[in-house]
């Protein structure tokens, strides 16, 4: 079997249209990896502001025009290619297909926002270990009781992945991902659940749990399906999204969003 | 008379309302300063599309709700805090004024995009010379031939921001802008201005011409005039923008853009 972290982005995009379906984290090193958001277009300006309002959560990535299936980031089709979605008809999940042609509209605007995922390999070369990855597993993500900021129609909460790392590198994470502001950058929040009105890190909103290693400390980076709690909050007629974890890989090198 | 410099950015734009013009380069050390574009409603979309597109020259510092004049990063009136304004009608300048209250209307959606003039005071803490702040000038812009990104109707020219540097501080300067992504960060070109399109550097198509020392290179930043050019070649029925130079100094302190 073809190691997934040293397959190429076509490749991983090929296996996912064939009907793969698995989280996305740890394929593709070096590769930027995105959370998927369409919607119709007569939504989208809240979306794009509410984005730029919240970038940390929301890093655009790019957007698509109405109707567009590719973009500059894949060569490929983001209606087919991401391993599972989830499709929202009124703010509620109605369906968790692996394909979504069927649910496809013309006036579908897409947005491609960073994914954390992204900054994993650089975490690894620097010695911080991936608790999920190492563990088989989905990250785990978290509803937050910290407000974003509204966009008209366009509300929600924030919300985070959570990677248990050694107190003794929780510096090093800090830094590492200091570097990639466009895939969420640095943690919004380091060791204190509670703050973040998480009852209960055994269970997470997204995702798997994860098991802390003695001496781990949990520390959150803003994630990229808060642009789906909006949905569920602000009740759009329809909206296409990944599954939590099952992102697009796009045809970007991480390096694209690294600053030094 | 106050050092500009050490000034507070309620000074600053008090003493821009009450009728003071000139370029804000220099002005409140370690405050944000932005470019502003308005433009109706109805062509939001397209130019926050276009500067979610073209993030070097267009990065989004805010986006204000229409007929909005105040927000997060302003406790003011964008109306009349601005040293001076130009005002576009289908893409002509008709009016630079230095209150633009009898051009508001209430379907205006402001724009707020970073701007170089941030970075200044870092380039001096590095010992980079700012020539033009040296010679009392305004900086020197340029329309380049590098095209943008378009977004619906809206396209146009990369416009640059050019400072002279020492070839030996070419990579310092490079360093120290690197830091700050959201005001234009590293530069897009350093050394040649034919590559550009720039056929004569002491002809800038905006602000002053500023004189090279012996030995030093010419580096391009990407511009926040770039939205003006577009509105230039694309003729939105208005658009209110700053006079070149003449920036929005804003409550924002620079180290909330700086990344590590």
């Amino acid at each position: 079997m073809t190691d997934v972290a040293t397959m190429t982005p076509t490749d991983a995009r090929r296996r996912f249209r064939d009907g793969h379906v698995a989280p996305t984290t740890g394929w593709c090193d070096g590769w930027t990896q995105a959370n998927l958001l369409a919607v119709p277009e007569a939504l989208a300006w809240d979306f794009l502001l509410f984005a730029q309002r919240n970038p940390k959560p929301c890093p655009v990535l790019d957007v698509l025009d109405a109707g567009e299936t590719a973009g500059p980031l894949l060569d490929g089709d983001i209606r087919t290619d991401v391993p599972r979605y989830r499709v929202y008809v009124d703010g509620e999940l109605v369906d968790e297909p692996t394909d979504v042609t069927r649910w496809w509209q013309a006036d579908l605007v897409s947005f491609l926002v960073g994914c954390s995922f992204t900054f994993e390999a650089a975490l690894r070369e620097e010695s911080v270990p991936v608790r999920h990855i190492e563990q088989g597993t989905n990250v785990p993500m978290y509803r937050t009781s910290v407000r974003c900021r509204a966009a008209g129609a366009v509300s929600g909460p924030l919300v985070v992945s959570m990677r248990p790392v050694p107190a003794d590198l929780v510096a090093a994470a800090v830094r590492v991902t200091s570097r990639y502001p466009s895939v969420h950058g640095a943690p919004v929040h380091v060791g204190d659940p509670d703050a973040l009105g998480i009852a209960d890190l055994d269970r997470p909103d997204f995702g798997d749990v994860v098991r802390l290693e003695p001496g781990d400390v949990p520390v959150f980076w803003a994630c990229g399906v808060t642009p789906q709690a909006a949905v569920m909050e602000s009740r759009p007629s329809l909206a296409i999204a990944h599954a939590p974890g099952h992102m697009l890989v796009t045809d970007a090198r991480n390096s694209a969003y690294q600053v030094p």
